[in-house]
């Protein structure tokens, strides 16, 4: 049975002229799945269309997005409780060339898999991470994005695999933390938040995003800025987000150790009070 | 009837769990076939090589490939003459995430396609290219190969073929020239070739290659270094290289014209004599 979906059909296979192979020339968005339904669907659809602007690929509506996650769901064989969507949104049968004359007819998959919810003493002790040595190009138009070119992320996931670890940071060529390999990344200096820029590398985390938003609620501001690899010794608290795991706190990388904080337990408590259950204490 | 070959048979499709698809986890070659057989195969095959390296993907025997690819040439109803292949090595199927923790099963993809030569009028009196908005970004990991991340590119051929051009240069953040967005770029200034590194961006191709290679035996050395945008002005002649169509000037390029020069018609005439056919005048 297939996970993958497009058209109101189970799918197993694509057209090997898809764009999305040949060049990678196209997006997708990785959604929790929580009580039946995707969570912070209004985020994932904010970067979905922007990254369907920048690679002129006609952004799919909302609706038929909506309605394609929920069928893939209900179709397959997948906890609906607590599950994993993924939409692929690809630029679709192209001819041989990287360009792109004509008007596209986007390939829309949805996929829907089981999901376990990280460790509950990962939440509780912090996780221990690895400075990975694949490092992040930086491209302004690229950015933020959640394409299919997603070799650095590969590259740099695989450091992880390799020694069965959870998560690895990653730095663009100037010795700057931009972001985990599958996450985003908060510091905490003297009680004050902050989080690396990603308008040049990493992407723009769904729950990133809504850390940041839950605190400006809150008169709490985070500041964007970039924690070179040398500061890592300054920093008190260290945090990971990710749209499924929602926060994990870092206990170490390297030679550097972190307590899981005041800070992060507040930030874990508020996020557990706004719609993140898995930060629940 | 498919152009795409697997193990002996036509293919029309991939699986969609293919990493190649979700990733861009995987590599390709665009080979020029001439009079029946493969064109610069060691080059290929050397470029293909060093991509297997880093993505980890156990490089086929070249036996396999070569053999892949005459059987996709025989197979397809493509002139033998003068025709294009190309081969993809994806890393096949993979379970869901960036890392790939098992042994990989590589998916090799065999291709065959007619093809022109462009038209004689480019190699006479040269083409005008633009200079393309999209730049570069700078990974030294992944620079000079063709892996199946290409989303620069085909942004960057998309500012090419929205004007009906033949050719757009690119550049990297500091306004280095890099390559074209399917070429490299040869400079000359003051009858001393060179060309942009491409360790850090770029694709190396192998008609830059051979090219470096045959003017080496000539005892003519070729600079590899930077040629910035302000440095254009300076420059007298300018071409483009490509495993395809061999070499072909550059005549304009936003305000800037050239002439196709002395340097370039002895280079030209030099690949014509050494298995360029394209470049015989």
């Amino acid at each position: 049975m297939s996970n993958w979906f497009s058209g109101g059909k189970a799918v197993d296979t694509i057209s090997v002229n898809d764009r999305g192979f040949q060049y990678g020339d196209g997006l997708f968005e990785t959604i929790a799945i929580r009580s039946g339904g995707p969570r912070f669907w209004s985020h994932h659809m904010d970067r979905l269309s922007r990254g369907c602007e920048l690679l002129r690929i006609s952004m799919p509506a909302e609706q038929e997005l909506s309605d394609g996650v929920l069928q893939a769901l209900a179709a397959s064989n997948v906890p609906k409780e607590y599950a994993v969507a993924k939409i692929i949104v690809s630029a679709g049968i192209g001819q041989r060339g990287y360009g792109r004359p004509n008007a596209d007819e986007p390939l829309i998959l949805y996929g829907a898999f089981a999901s376990s919810p990280a460790p509950a003493r990962s939440y509780e002790k912090g996780i221990d991470a690895i400075l990975c040595n694949t490092r992040l190009a930086s491209n302004s138009q690229l950015a933020g994005l959640k394409t299919l070119n997603r070799l650095e992320q590969v590259l740099a996931r695989s450091e992880v695999t390799s020694i069965n670890g959870f998560e690895g940071l990653t730095m663009d060529a100037d010795d700057r933390l931009i972001c985990g390999t599958m996450s985003n990344v908060f510091f905490v200096n003297n009680s004050v938040l902050s989080t690396p820029p990603v308008d040049r590398s990493g992407v723009a985390g769904i729950m990133r995003r809504h850390v940041m938003l839950t605190l400006e609620e809150q008169g709490v501001e985070v500041e964007v800025r970039h924690t070179s690899r040398a500061e890592l010794q300054d920093v008190d608290e260290v945090f990971l987000t990710n749209s499924q795991f929602g926060i994990i706190p870092i206990r170490s990388c390297m030679k550097y150790k972190w307590p899981v904080g005041e800070v992060t337990r507040s930030v874990m408590a508020l996020l557990a009070q706004n719609g993140v259950i898995e930060c629940r204490q």
